[in-house]
């Protein structure tokens, strides 16, 4: 049984107003948009990574699921369990790569806890202002709509390889995983056009489909159109391995056709966004992700993305 | 270094509005109080414990949290570490705990993470609605008020001696540590009267301490007047113990001595309230607790309370 399935079984029914169905990538209450990641050692980051920015990570990563809701990030709640083995320099080390994302993106800590075990763990609770009229959810798409994406996709998969192939603390391959770069720079732009929208963090395929499910269209996204991150091979086995390796802490949106100039105004204007594909009317037997290469070929990788229980 | 020394040193510095300088139990902010309490496996409770316990334990200390602070619980964002060894039925059983606080205790479940990870963590961040004019924290108390504490000390402190000793999930004297029981009946009481005040979860005179240095007000706690839990002994080493053990869950406050009268009709109605002790003009070297016995001999037990990196 995997990971939604549990969620799906269990948890749904316990949701409460504002939990959107448990179906969204944050909650609604309070005049607040939430969200809560827990990044867990040899899960989300290495041992071997730096432990200023496995804080500065956590902190990202759920900037990345209020930028993917179009909400301004503002302060946090932070709940650790942090291992004996540790010592004060590493805590040190710890508390100023939280300190690095307050400044660069006015983060306030609220509080939290801190406790120990055998194993680190960052739990964050996020807040985030919402600009919008109407909340973005991952549902709101429709057949027409562009499909688009930010920044580039595989970086996590490339630095993750990067980093248990070199464990040095200065590789600037591991980079990426260590220290996503979700679209700061793009989140006004997605709180304005976004119709519908996720974070990607399973994997591109994998999102698409929970966004494809939600808004109940087909997606139909074209392989050279997808923006690849810096250092990824041109093989398509590589390409669609990185499709599916998740990690990237990007935005996938559908926004209105109409809308395509405004686009181009703005990538011309610096923003990292790309056109990779559009939505249709969902195929009779449910909502489906096509992937298709330079020929129009359909492709069928292996693996979409992740599932922490699959 | 403590946890204490740590969170002072590191984490207070990033502190932001409504973080109350991570001095206190809960936060304020967007309206409203808010906790997060991380629960670990084998730190917090124990791999044998039933797991719809854990889940209702892990909801009733951050009720207990809310609950000293004057506030009503009502939703909450669940963070999950889920170890792949467990089952689907585990799984289900954790939830109908959850369920089962929602029912007792009008709580929501708003949204969250699940992940896995080797140990089963639990972090929770639960809101609460707070009805007073002015927030109730550890700081507020003054010379003269007195010390009331809800409920009976040592009951986790005895609960988890026979949790280790007879992992049965049946065990009644177990119940009390696997499922604690904070001041639900008395919230209105402790909103309504208390001037400063915590919830009683490093230990009784660990707990004291934090709110003596919070008031600045020395206080003096009659070990005779502390209501012990059901199943403690009668012998000063074993009182004396518990005093120090933690996991209680109770709430210890400060009142203004004009409202004792109020405070007996409350007793009197059922409501588990002790006055235990009292405050006075902090000592020139700073804020003490002193604790006597019977004959008015001051009492220094080996051990006042947990601390998680001590």
């Amino acid at each position: 049984v995997g990971e939604f399935d549990l969620i799906a079984r269990y948890l749904k029914p316990l949701a409460g107003e504002g939990a959107m169905g448990l179906n969204d990538d944050a909650a609604r209450a309070f005049g607040q948009v939430m969200t809560k990641d827990v990044l867990v050692e040899n899960v989300h980051f290495l041992p071997t990574d730096p432990l200023g920015l496995v804080a500065r990570k956590a902190l990202r990563v759920n900037m990345s699921d209020l930028i993917a809701k179009g909400a301004k990030p503002s302060a946090y709640l932070l709940g650790l369990v942090w291992p004996k083995r540790l010592s004060e320099r590493d805590f040190a080390l710890f508390s100023s790569g939280l300190d690095a994302e307050h400044r660069d993106h006015g983060l306030q800590l609220l509080g939290g806890d801190t406790t120990s075990g055998e194993t680190l763990v960052i739990s964050v609770t996020m807040f985030g202002l919402d600009e919008r009229q109407s909340p973005l959810l991952r549902s709101g798409g429709q057949p027409g709509d562009l499909l688009v994406v930010t920044g580039g996709i595989g970086a996590g998969g490339l630095g993750l390889a990067a980093a248990k192939r070199a464990p040095s603390h200065t590789d600037q391959e591991a980079l990426p995983y260590r220290l996503p770069n979700p679209p700061f720079k793009e989140r006004s732009f997605i709180s304005e056009h976004a119709k519908a929208s996720l974070d990607v963090s399973d994997g591109l395929l994998a999102d698409a489909q929970h966004l494809a499910n939600a808004s109940n269209v087909d997606l139909t996204i074209q392989l050279a159109d997808v923006p690849m991150a810096p250092g990824a091979g041109s093989s398509l086995d590589e390409r669609l391995h990185l499709l599916g390796a998740g990690d990237d802490y990007q935005t996938l949106f559908l926004m209105d056709s109409g809308a395509r100039e405004t686009l181009r105004s703005a990538v011309a204007e610096g923003l990292a966004l790309r056109v990779i594909g559009v939505a249709s009317a969902s195929s009779a037997d449910g909502a489906k992700v096509q992937l298709l290469d330079e020929h129009g070929s359909q492709l069928t990788p292996d693996r979409t993305g992740w599932d922490h229980f699959a």
